[in-house]
């Protein structure tokens, strides 16, 4: 995982990738001079890089001559195991939880010094959550950060407290001495749980989802009130879901030849998983 | 939508997508040797924008040495309209028309002279299908095709056909005439049929999605087995579908001033409708 890159981008694929990042999360349309605006671009620079992105279908021209991300991307994002092949893999397991716990359910992987959230159910009454799908926060403030730092090494931690992790509330850890021990503590008894880190309402609580050669590929976790013991029966929930995807995504990304390979697994991608899940709802009854 | 193009590419940019395509719906996985070998780019050549390519993230280099594509292409495409969010927003509606179907159900946006297929629903007995999810087929061979064509003009249905439709059995539409048949029939009734097209055991069933200036955004299909009458309950049911994830694409996506918005839209990027979909699944009583 390289660093997160400081300062202007200079190689002509950074410059183009500051074009698509002017989309974000709450952004799906913008016109070229918005575009250029929050590139921090020259409007003749900005100009020429978004013709040659709607050349190659990253982006597209509405008719009313504002843009938005394109297809290609999508098509490109089909096939990325660890987005996601993983998350519709982890579909059925997501939605497995969400119906027993009923709060939010999430899916997350790590992106730089951030969980990216694949995946996330909530119900409309459920407590507080900062997090949105595609959305990103700091691996020290969540709960499923901390499972995602529990195989690396001390020396990451540090980066991650140096990188800055935002207070969100006086809980949210803030020193290399608090990751630790929490990352530590997640290692040891599987998973985690993050109280009031986020918001004082909130306690999240994650699990691992393991790949073939046993290093942590992404968490599985809900967001649930605080306060009060600990539910060990969402604990054991989320770690029997955790270990289901952890199987599944060996199953399907894993070369038969594999020393970890699972009896009888096929190397095949599940780029289509809608048909695993449908299966899935069938043999529920559904 | 610009045209598929054709021959060498020549910019930057698209050279470095040469090298994402080489990962395709089959290959996760690949060597730097077996990238140079796919993209026919020279092995020094191939080295070089693959390293650039990891530094922006958009390619991933795996412990054995074996590259993926990587997580920044889905955080790209988790804020593409015309597919993460249409697919989001249609999930329910594709689900329901599959609960009823109980065969194949799919949605699928133009992609230059393709249908790119989003999602699929299948059952493991149901009827041979050949889509993929990410995958791609002829605009002029399948259902959802037609309906995509509907609301296009005559000259583009001329370049499908001059740029080949790939004869899957002896009905598959080849010519212009047949095409121009299909698909005003298929504007003239609101929905397309095609009887055989792709395999002779299968009969694919389509219905159009419309945006908010009323032009035709995806087509929302089922694959069902061929021979007999056409089952009008489907018709009806693929319809109404349709119809439900139009009004939410215009719920989610127009600005509240548009002329076409819905009574109390507001403007609002759904890149998570787990929470609409969970409301609605809810509201189901599962």
């Amino acid at each position: 995982m390289p660093k997160q890159r400081q300062g202007t981008p200079v190689s002509m694929l950074a410059r183009q990738l500051t074009i698509l990042d002017a989309f974000d999360a709450g952004t799906a349309f913008l016109t070229l001079s918005e575009i250029a605006e929050r590139s921090g671009l020259p409007m003749t620079t900005t100009h020429r890089l978004v013709g040659e992105l709607v050349e190659e279908r990253m982006l597209e021209r509405l008719p009313d001559r504002s843009y938005q991300l394109g297809l290609r991307l999508w098509e490109l994002a089909a096939r990325t195991p660890r987005a996601m092949g993983l998350r519709e893999i982890a579909y059925p397991m997501v939605q497995l939880v969400q119906n027993q716990v009923r709060q939010h359910t999430q899916l997350g992987v790590e992106g730089g010094y951030d969980v990216v959230y694949l995946e996330r159910m909530s119900r409309s009454d459920a407590v507080v959550n900062a997090t949105i799908v595609g959305g990103r926060i700091s691996l020290g403030a969540s709960a499923i950060g901390h499972v995602l730092l529990s195989d690396r090494p001390k020396e990451f931690l540090a980066e991650v407290v140096e990188s800055g992790i935002r207070r969100y509330t006086d809980k949210t850890p803030q020193t290399f001495a608090e990751l630790l021990e929490l990352v530590e503590r997640a290692r040891e008894v599987g998973y985690s749980i993050a109280e009031g880190f986020i918001h004082p309402a909130a306690r999240g609580m994650a699990a691992p989802i393991y790949g073939a050669d046993g290093q942590v590929l992404a968490g599985l976790g809900v967001v649930v009130p605080s306060g009060g013991p600990v539910d060990m029966r969402i604990v054991e929930l989320l770690r029997r879901a955790a270990r289901g995807v952890s199987q599944q995504m060996r199953a399907a990304y894993i070369d038969p030849n594999h020393p970890n390979a699972l009896p009888g697994a096929k190397f095949r991608v599940l780029i289509n998983s809608s048909k695993s899940s449908m299966e899935y709802f069938d043999e529920d009854g559904s």
